[in-house]
């Protein structure tokens, strides 16, 4: 069944009317017609499985077949992550870190963060498609770009894997605290400095293991390994 | 430090011709001089850190440095894939799968495969840049597409990851054998035919976990959770 994106809407009602863009997109690109079922989701647990009455392009109208809230996860995976200087790469990130469940996504500035810039608006269209491809009912949260600094100071405690020697944790240890963000650095990795401060504020460093992963891979992997063991 | 790559070539020799092609990368493209050191490796566990003492664009001579060789894993990530229909997809498959230490891939031939032809030449040269890029030791080995039957015959064992409902088993448990081949279907799914002969010959079926996960990320996750369990 395809399913429709409303953000935030009130979605059990006996009735409701699609958005334009919504409506051109099921009434005129994939044709639905009268007594055709759609699925409506908000990004907030809520799903309306309805019928189209009105196959209006501007404001397709539809009733209620059903409707059903699922609560939320029990657990928060959160990824703070340096956009990559590819930025299909960071795209990808964003796609396949949906899919797997992520909860909060946090592009971050470090010192020798390639990409300065961010397409918010952009990345929000790739989370909301995977959201919708993958069936998840929950849409992530994606910040603004964020400087470590800024970082640190609204989340002073949390995982951080980096590339430097020195002792570090397994991952498995480290996630036991489920709400802590995991810190991924740059291309260049972060520096000593940041690597300091965040070890000071409160950090724990941690191993992704024995291969170089780059960047969106690691987010990847921290966000799949979050998965199987929170899930 | 540059990393280049020998297949199977014999690496512990006091000097070595590099072969035409990586040559003319080191001395052409990259301006590499006399006195600069590399590092070259044949996939098959050995690395040879050299030191240029002739810059040739057609046959650069190095000499050794330190050689060394890396036993390979106590264990196998072997997964049996079918390509998706977006042929870059399954290269970033190939690419993060490699990164993420798999040993083998298997293109698999499905009832329901979008995508019956695969371009091998390409695929090999995904995996040997994510090798390099990732300082892996070893090269992952690359099947030629194979059809389900016929891996059915020299795979009699495995798991399987499909969406329809019924018991299944968390990946976890399903793993203990390390070196058992995990199945990934196409994006219309394993038809019901083809789930039940692989129960039959031995498969155990798999969850993924809640969310619906496309093929290129079911592979991935796949990867991912055999790397955090086994590494």
């Amino acid at each position: 069944m395809r399913s429709f994106f409303i953000q935030d809407a009130t979605l059990d009602l006996e009735t409701l009317k699609l958005p334009e863009e919504e409506s051109k997109h099921a009434c005129k690109v994939l044709r639905m017609q009268e007594g055709h079922q759609l699925s409506i989701v908000n990004g907030k647990g809520d799903e309306l499985i309805a019928e189209i009455i009105d196959a209006n392009n501007k404001a397709c109208e539809v009733k209620k077949v059903s409707f059903k809230h699922t609560p939320p996860d029990n657990f928060q995976i959160h990824i703070a992550i340096a956009p990559t200087k590819m930025n299909d790469r960071f795209e990808w990130f964003l796609e396949k870190a949906t899919e797997l469940g992520i909860h909060r996504i946090t592009p971050l500035l470090c010192s020798n963060s390639e990409r300065k810039k961010v397409k918010l608006e952009r990345y929000q269209k790739v989370i909301v498609s995977a959201m919708k491809q993958s069936k998840r009912l929950y849409l992530p949260h994606l910040d603004n770009l964020t400087s470590l600094d800024n970082f640190i100071k609204s989340n002073p405690i949390g995982v951080l894997a980096h590339c430097y020697e020195g002792e570090k944790n397994v991952l498995s240890d480290s996630l036991k605290k489920k709400n802590c963000p995991i810190l991924i650095g740059p291309e260049g990795d972060f520096t000593n400095l940041e690597v300091e401060k965040l070890i000071q504020s409160g950090y724990q460093p941690i191993t992704l293991g024995e291969t170089r992963l780059r960047t969106e891979t690691a987010g990847i992997y921290a966000c799949a390994i979050s998965k199987f063991l929170f899930e």
